[in-house]
């Protein structure tokens, strides 16, 4: 491996630079992720620090914070730390780097009435386990629910965890009690990877009444988190981690939600990046599958599954296991932001056109265009064919 | 009341013929139907003596019914056994035959891989109860599901079928142990009126075990049947007796269903004919919600339900209850027959059309526009506008 070269990405500047960011502002800020995307990392760190960002809120917390503190010290300590947990920090440069995350950048910052202000991509994320982050997301599913969950969600969660571990899928989840822990001990009992992702450091993952679940995972799967080491499991930052799950995964299944839970926020994002949603029904006298129902009434999207089969055929590729007819209508492009949206327009319906093509009909830069392409591809909404792009032929496939 | 003219709709030979004629042919047969549209009932009855039906099976099972047999003897029998009985006999013509069961005549009689082929309307319908049939279907909802019900089956039925009673709507269903007995019987108590579908005659309810419910649904609501008193119901009658609840009402909620039950059938009848259909989940664990499930995979247009609330919102009439949007998308046209197809076709997207420009744009004749546009109208497809026909404004609304 070659070392890149001083500041820029995947250099040790750009690490430390991008520790630094997450530190001075929640992850998925939108101002910080157009700085690092204009400027770079470390860049991004010397304007925030000089005060040049045009957000006056962020700005003013942003000096605060800086007050007294030597970014690069807190950066050095942070990564020390890490290396002494066995502890690594991925950034998008290098390989292991789930690109599919940066699909995010599609979603549109202001869609009416959602609280997607702040959904850009990571920064970075904190890994620790043995496995490389890109290849066991590739093939991932989040299953995710309620903390309270009941004998009847904890035993679905199960059945579903344990075959999707058998069928060599990944299992993503956030490592609360309830869903989130079922899914990672069905899976770790079936010899399967699980990912936690966390809300907080990994290296004190929350809650600690999971700890030795945690430890598990961190030796048979993954424990990551966008936070440095020491975090705290702060109660927005569950909203923060959420919009993580549904983007590194092929498809998220709720098994039990209480009504108005974040579980409809979720699901939004998940067919908004063309993702699988998956809900499991319940009785309608639990109030564990209020949620879960009010889900499969508001998105015609989401995918009614009873099991585990059902969530196969949903996630798998065409053809690789049975399938039902894709039922209701997708309208991801409803929550693109506006130059992904253009770019998506622009592209025929049959055949294919060149970037060029697509910059002349959408009135958009070159430049805009090849950024918003990348993401679209990683969305699924568009691929490269013959030479050209086109619109993907496989909707509703996941990536 | 004016006394009809010897053998016109509504004329004792008018009923007679039609209870001979449910006694020649199952209810719903094609040919049938078609004879009586075309003749009228009488001639329909001298037609099919004397062996002048294009169906040759059909034409061979009447002349051997009919050896030995005098029909007009055997019609005056059941109409004496009925009124012996407190039953009566209500055809077309009368003012409590409830319209909306002609609209079956809409159906595709045959649409790929269904079993619609003998669908078409009641000739009659004999009832039993005080209560006169087109008022009380007016404002109805069925409720249906496994005779095999569960408990939890059990008591969401009766929660639904009680609120809807409170709220002033029949309850509809088929006599049947499990959820239909659960929803009379919730209905009974509630004060409400509750009308039993049956697949024999009225004065033998099936099953047997009913029977002191069937007596209180006599009283305070109907027994209702296509066959004539004395009849057996027999294995095939009760498909063909699914399709007037489907028919009848505003909507209908499944409740409990195994796999691959009768339910799957009568929701498309329901969807097709405009009705609201209406989906219980459950838990996915329990074999008598499989075919809740399978009902919500398959059909897009189906409305999951989870309480009384939310089946008032679907069956009232908009505004009249608080409203989510429709979700879905309603394709009823694809199991019209052709003619039905062409005249809807021809119905213009915005404004009215007169039924003269409905035949020139169909190339249908005159007379078979206007027989289609009242039973598309009953369907709740078009309305009379302006002095024109219009597209429905209310889609989905039901009748």
């Amino acid at each position: 491996m070659n070392t890149p070269a001083s500041g820029s990405p995947g250099s040790p500047e750009d690490r430390a630079a991008r520790v630094v960011l997450t530190w001075l502002a929640e992850p998925g800020n939108r101002t910080v992720w157009a700085l690092v995307q204009e400027h770079g990392a470390p860049a991004a760190v010397e304007l925030m620090a000089a005060g040049e960002i045009p957000d006056a809120s962020l700005r003013a917390a942003v000096l605060a914070k800086l007050a007294g503190h030597d970014p690069q010290r807190l950066a050095d300590a942070a990564l020390r730390k890490a290396e002494r947990l066995g502890a690594r920090i991925v950034v998008p440069a290098d390989d292991e780097w789930p690109g599919q995350v940066d699909s995010l950048a599609l979603l549109d910052p202001e869609p009416p009435g959602q609280v997607n202000r702040d959904v850009r991509p990571p920064l970075c994320l904190w890994a620790r386990g043995p496995w490389a982050l890109a290849d066991t997301l590739a093939r991932s599913v989040a299953v995710v629910g309620a903390r309270a969950a009941t004998g009847y969600g904890t035993q679905v969660t199960s059945d579903i965890a344990y075959g999707l571990a058998e069928h060599d899928w990944t299992v993503v989840s956030g490592g609360a009690f309830g869903i989130d822990a079922a899914a990672h001990r069905a899976t770790v009992a079936a010899g399967g990877r699980t990912i936690a992702v966390l809300a907080c450091g990994v290296d004190r993952p929350y809650p600690a009444g999971n700890s030795a679940m945690f430890e598990r995972i961190a030796e048979a799967g993954l424990l990551i988190s966008e936070w440095p080491p020491g975090s705290e499991p702060l109660r927005h930052r569950f909203l923060i981690r959420n919009r993580v799950i549904a983007a590194a995964t092929v498809g998220t299944v709720v098994v039990e939600a209480a009504a108005r839970s974040g579980a409809a926020q979720t699901m939004s994002r998940v067919l908004a990046l063309r993702r699988v949603a998956m809900v499991v029904p319940g009785p309608v006298t639990s109030a564990m599958s209020v949620g879960c129902h009010e889900l499969l009434r508001s998105h015609p999207d989401a995918i009614l599954v009873t099991g585990l089969g059902q969530v196969l055929e949903a996630v798998g590729r065409i053809g690789e296991y049975a399938s039902d007819p894709p039922r209701g209508h997708s309208h991801p492009r409803d929550e693109l932001d506006q130059e992904s949206a253009l770019v998506l327009e622009a592209v025929p319906g049959r055949g294919t056109a060149s970037p060029d093509e697509l910059a002349l009909r959408s009135r958009l830069p070159l430049r805009t265009v090849l950024r918003r392409l990348s993401l679209l591809e990683l969305a699924g909404l568009v691929e490269r064919r013959d030479g050209g792009v086109a619109l993907s032929r496989r909707p509703g496939a996941g990536r």
